[in-house]
């Protein structure tokens, strides 16, 4: 896979924002077992790959591909779910009423966001 | 550019289908291609786990995470529309009328099930 | 929500198809159990509705909300697999090789793109 | 329709919670946007009724299938922004600081769950 491939995957510079410096979000505490699942997932896609390489039936490689969407939208539900408690209950604590009301709002309407796409 | 689109992009020229003459499978034609963009996927899914690793923020590792959905998605359309020109097609074509039939219902039913666990 | 979205509802006039006049379709066979389930999927909507206009708690209202998805997921499906046992298989039937590659593609292409919003 | 396929479509009375007899939701504000929606959607259903009786072409009949499901997946994200916004930063604003971490993971789990009924 060439740099630009793997570039694509993550956000560029200019979508950093103070959260991804700032060490800790929702999912730390369950890092290890974000990064064994999503290894998992990267090794399913391989086998994906392996199968059409060996031609083998089209609907056993659907199936396979159906798991590693299911597995990819548990790993999105933990994300929301830690995001949801950790972020907007985060905004929820802002000791300034008026921060607090327009923290809350960027918090729920980014979790609603991401949530439509994953709807999508 | 993001990573839906390289997904969406891709294959572009090559989507040359010699299924009638190539032998194995409906994909088997674009058997290259499908490597590719698993190949691409494959890295988008190390990309978010280094995304977690860094501390990366929640709600742009979800980006990403629907991002490798959609193009999942896109691959299994791919999939099931050659399973139904090939396979439901090839069974629709065997002379014996009964063996036919029967063919027909089985490519029928093994793509209702396919897509069926698409939904879900 | 817009006049566009009403328009929506239902295929104006230029939209009907040869298809469309003709009689017996893939789904005709069982036109009584799919308005049976229309049906009840209607008095699902009109019970969430009930839901909201009673104040009842939004989870449970989201709850319902998804399982008129699912009903819904459950009808498509059943139209999918018809098109192709029907509309596709009957594409491949055409005598006339040349005409018969023609409607097959164009009943596949339909099969997919339809898969396709599924999807989304 | 019968009075069992009503009863489906609400909750049973051992499943009301005091949330639902609390007045004010989160969509409270929005109630009759909501019941304008769903009234919509409602109509949606019977013009795809419609559509069946008349023997309409299958693959139109799913295109309207799927625009009913994305004006549901609307009022879902709707309900669950709603969710968020009012019911976890709700109990986020519990004095009581043991009761509120216990109030804040109900709400939370909630959401997930309904966010998983969702993708399901």
């Amino acid at each position: 896979m060439s740099a630009t491939d793997e570039a694509v995957t993550e956000p560029t510079a200019d979508q950093v924002t103070p959260d991804q410096v700032a060490p800790g979000h929702g999912y730390t505490g369950n890092k290890d077992a974000y990064l064994r699942r999503l290894k998992r997932i990267e090794g399913q896609v391989r086998g994906i790959a392996r199968m059409v390489d060996e031609d083998k039936y089209c609907i056993d490689i659907l199936t396979q591909v159906s798991a590693v969407t299911k597995a990819l939208h548990a790993v999105s539900l933990g994300l929301v779910e830690e995001h949801i408690g950790h972020c907007v209950v985060g905004a929820a604590s802002e000791p300034n009423p008026e921060l607090r009301a327009e923290a809350i709002d960027a918090k729920v309407k980014e979790a609603a966001d991401a949530i439509g796409r994953l709807l999508r």
